[in-house]
């Protein structure tokens, strides 16, 4: 193990999940730092680790120091964490949409440990199938991160900050928003008395088509075969819900415009 | 079995899958109907059943009449039905879109057998796990309809012709356009050369999560924490994209009024 001692920056989801699969990979967290000493070491006591709240008593002589706190806060711990530790100390952050260059000011082994997915408080989660994109300023850090990952991970991949930043828009689109799509559903049938349980089997139809086809070609429905009768009638239906009918009208163009021909 | 003998109008994919299940349950279509004989022969040969592609031709006594076409052709098959039947007989589509008093004009009984799910061809449908939408103008029609639909599925649905063309446009939402998304999602990670694999996980999981939180619930991202600092990153990278940026805009516009005090 290149990593011999991981300190962990944060308590949350993320830093739980990740700290618990760390741990059970056999590796070993010589601590746990968060602001509250209380949920630090809630999470210390579960994977034979320590909790600190304060900078000054952090450990300085770790290999690895992941960050896994909330987006805004990642700047603010980089600078607090320079007040420590050495510039050529190993420190990474596990966001999507923060570029790897935040903690470039102080370090010049910086890098990303980033896992794909929709972390709920209190839904275990395994690791195992949520894919991990790697990067690290120096060649030798991210052959050893990705060896990391690996462990973790059947799914690993080595983006650069673009990359990480043009699939954090992607994963918005094919998560946050299809939810919310799911939500604007169900708000349609609850007022008609049509229970949402109704729609289940055609979404995970609607994913489970693309492990044979691609979104383009898995597409159906009105737009996409120019009926624009149909289009109209759920127009007039939408007509009482005005917010959702700018989405239907928006998604419905984008749809008609990206199938031209057919 | 209340209605004996069938006759099934078209031969595409829902008539082609309808007829099939419901000839394993031990039901006799007594003839297909299609405007091409070849097509109508090929169905018609896998159960049981002779083809015409003449109205004049049609088999006039039997118990029940599908008319299972697209969409826009479904007023002309009723004209061209009332033709050779009487207006006492029984007649259905199975269209999620269109009402059923387009039957109205010349039928008495008429009713709605509409399966919810999106269908492909060459893709055999599990018609048991398929949400079947019944509606009849006559009660006597309806309890046997729903009891017909029930041989073949666990999930029957009586629904008039407001809910049904609610649950069209909600299905729309839930299914064309949550793979519309996923397909932008798709052409964002082509630039950067990612696999469209990455997603499948968290795409898996936004599906999972519904079977235990309700989508208003199950819903992240920066939109719903009200992460404007992402979501300006966001907007930016999708400089490059302007179609995506509406979408996005738009959307993110939505989860924001949806959630005014998150």
């Amino acid at each position: 193990m290149i990593f011999k001692e991981i300190v962990m920056i944060g308590a949350g989801n993320v830093a739980q999940q990740l700290a618990k699969s760390l741990w059970q990979k056999g590796h070993r967290i010589v601590q746990v730092y968060n602001r509250t000493q209380r949920k630090g070491e809630h999470l210390a006591q579960q994977i034979d680790s320590t909790a600190v709240s304060r900078y000054k008593a952090l450990y300085r002589s770790a290999d690895l120091y992941i960050i896994a706190v909330k987006d805004d806060a990642i700047q603010a711990v980089s600078d607090q964490l320079s007040s420590v530790l050495q510039s050529s100390q190993m420190v990474v952050h596990v966001s999507g949409a923060t570029p790897s260059t935040v903690l470039a000011k102080h370090f010049e082994r910086y890098g990303i440990f980033y896992p794909l997915q929709t972390f709920s408080s209190g839904d275990p989660m395994d690791f195992n199938q949520i894919p991990l994109c790697i990067y690290a300023s120096k060649a030798e850090d991210e052959v050893n991160l990705l060896s990391l990952a690996e462990q973790l991970s059947e799914f690993v991949y080595r983006l650069d900050d673009t990359q990480r930043t043009n699939l954090h828009v992607a994963a918005v689109f094919a998560n946050n928003f299809t939810t919310h799509l799911f939500h604007i559903a169900q708000q349609i049938l609850e007022k008609e008395d049509i229970p949402f349980q109704i729609l289940m089997p055609i979404i995970q139809k609607t994913v489970s088509k693309l492990t044979s086809l691609s979104a383009k070609d898995a597409l159906t429905g009105p737009a996409r075969r120019k009926d624009f009768q149909t289009i109209q009638k759920h127009q007039s239906v939408l007509d009482t819900y005005p917010a959702f009918r700018a989405i239907y009208d928006e998604l419905t163009d984008s749809i008609l415009q990206t199938y031209p021909n057919t």
